[in-house]
């Protein structure tokens, strides 16, 4: 079996499991309790805190430990109350813009920064917009976004309001593809997931640049500076800092070697392969669309669509051939909805109804890559025909 | 060393890791997507939602998976304005009691159900009391509540009150060590923590009976019946399930077998060893004070009071001697404050600053209890004496 669904979820790394093991069996202590054992636990816990500080530029008391993405996006966004995104962002974050509004993407997917300007108002307290997409794996203009709330900062001290804006972004795909520096970026709050490189499933972060105040998500202990209360999880956080060290480290090298992948299936895909005996001819008859801003887009994804193609049943059938790939985000697959990203990037349903997914990975070698070409070719154009009958 | 806080972190038992690992490493797909791996850990995680349910005797669709018990409370109190619990209920309860009361617990602990009664009035929502508590070991009489609960139900339809109550217990420190189930219990929904049980850390679930309408805890994917979104932890709900579940097949036994030796450990401590040679001696001059219902207690929680002692400065003592104990809940223990709960059942500063818990579980031996005695004979005068210069 291949596995092309990395966007979906992540293996934990051997090392990561060896880091995390000894927290769970041996040093299982509550880092709260007051002898010296568990005293070493939350000095290891805290390491945890400062490791993932450090890859992205952070400081320790500025990192928030949560039980994952959808978590620290609620923890950040819900203590606002007029809140701009757009419009494909992942469910978390839509479901808690307030009183906010959404802000127009292009066809490629990318923000439209013109539009982001004109629907930032005096009320406007957060803008969220994703680093990159894990459906389309569209990278966002950070760094202009930024210098906008910058502005907009400016701005309103000159003209004496008081309300602060901030600026939030869910990394979770981003990491391990992408620069994480926060300073760089220019933003407050970072939202990063362990269980999406490498790590831990239901574990995450959420960054929170010294100054910004937030609501707690919770009542209890007053754990994590009274912002997540709860036991902490020790061995989560010891691997996601483990998972991000190594993600980090392996970044450059891995990302030039999956985007060639990449681009490889890509140009196969669009019958524009240049190697003669591809089985590349099958593909010249399908109108394949590539979905997603191609010059800004994450190394390691490749959302097409086959207008007419009934994605979800071609995705079984190339389960059934040995290939694992997507129709639409995880969080949506499951419900039946057409996905509300091909939608918003202006794909008519026949066309998002026809997309596929393919999302690469650590463990994505050559020869599996060239396997799935053959795969896509064998069952890609019978499912359209079958589809369309 | 000899630990004995299992009321703040137990290890993960070896079956539990030996099942959750496959879930990390090779069987890690995201239950939400299509393929037939994913489909196949999507079953086990049911079938882990389904072991727990059949633990407390509920069923699969009443199970919300959460990150463990501050969420579960949080979850299952936000939902509601007016909400009755007694003093001594965790940190996460007594934050989100909104517009309700505070109900009296009596010297050892236990609710004063005559005003629990006075305090309900029709706009009560809400009645949540711990099973038992983490801290004095006290158990609450669950079925007489949930007894007056039906009371209130029935005298609120006669009079077309429509306000429905329902009634939450937390019962992560009940686990393992007296009866779950919730039909019989009377409860209407139920706080469970691997974390307190051998497994998993920051894994805990909801019992919601059905029928009973909740707001959900954060904006998402729309996991879990909507009303806990984030992507799965898969290891995670499995590991609880198996843990739950040997927790339950070892109750009988084990508290017959941890009962005994706490109670050895406590007539040794009030001087009543019937031991001739035993080091009990030193004691009969100390004034030992045990605290929590003698009656309805936890078997394995012994948590007594030197009035005058430093307790923290015991514990760093007991602890270079040899034994790990506490001094108050374990959320409370790192902020230098003094425990709400031997506040609430009446202990004057004194008593309650020269607080030490032991609890007891899976791990403690005759022989350690043994070498408990020992060094809690070596070191508790001389700390005494100590705190007292």
């Amino acid at each position: 079996m291949i596995y092309l669904d990395y966007a979906a979820a992540t293996p934990v790394d051997d090392r990561v499991m060896a880091a995390m093991q000894p927290f769970l069996a041996t040093e299982f202590y509550n880092p709260s309790a007051a002898y010296m054992a568990a005293l070493a636990v939350r000095e290891k816990y805290e390491e945890a805190r400062h490791d993932i500080a450090k890859v992205i530029g952070a400081v320790k008391a500025e990192i928030i430990m949560t039980a994952g993405a959808t978590e620290s996006i609620n923890l950040a966004l819900r203590s606002f109350e007029h809140v701009l995104t757009t419009a494909i962002e992942h469910p978390a974050v839509l479901g808690c813009v307030g009183s906010g509004d959404i802000v127009n993407v292009d066809g490629g997917g990318r923000v439209d920064l013109a539009d982001l300007r004109a629907k930032i108002t005096d009320a406007t307290e957060l803008i969220s917009v994703g680093y990159a997409n894990s459906e389309i794996g569209v990278v966002q203009p950070i760094k202009e976004i930024a210098r906008i709330v910058q502005d907009v900062r400016a701005d309103r001290l000159e003209r004496g309001v008081a309300t602060p804006i901030y600026f939030h972004t869910d990394a979770s795909a981003a990491a391990g593809m992408l620069e994480l520096g926060v300073a760089r970026l220019g933003v407050d709050m970072m939202t990063l997931n362990a269980g999406k490189c490498y790590g831990p499933k239901q574990v995450g972060c959420l960054y929170v640049r010294a100054g910004v105040k937030l609501r707690p998500a919770v009542c209890g202990g007053g754990q994590e500076m009274g912002l997540r209360s709860g036991t902490e999880n020790v061995a989560g956080a010891i691997g996601f800092a483990a998972a991000l060290k190594i993600a980090e480290k392996k970044r450059k090298v891995e990302t030039v070697r999956l985007g060639k992948m990449r681009d490889d299936l890509e140009r196969y895909l669009i019958g524009k392969s240049n190697v003669k005996d591809a089985p590349g001819k099958h593909f010249r008859t399908l109108p394949v669309k590539i979905n997603g801003d191609c010059k800004h887009r994450l190394p390691n994804i490749l959302n097409f669509s086959i207008p007419g193609l009934d994605g979800e049943r071609a995705v079984f059938a190339l389960d059934f051939a040995g290939v694992m790939v997507a129709t639409g985000s995880a969080c949506a697959a499951n419900k039946g909805l057409r996905s509300h990203v091909l939608t918003a990037i202006g794909l008519d349903d026949r066309t998002a109804d026809g997309s596929i997914r393919s999302s690469l990975g650590r463990g994505t070698t050559r020869e599996e890559m060239e396997e799935t070409k053959k795969i896509l070719a064998q069952v890609l154009p019978s499912e359209l025909a079958l589809s369309q009958e």
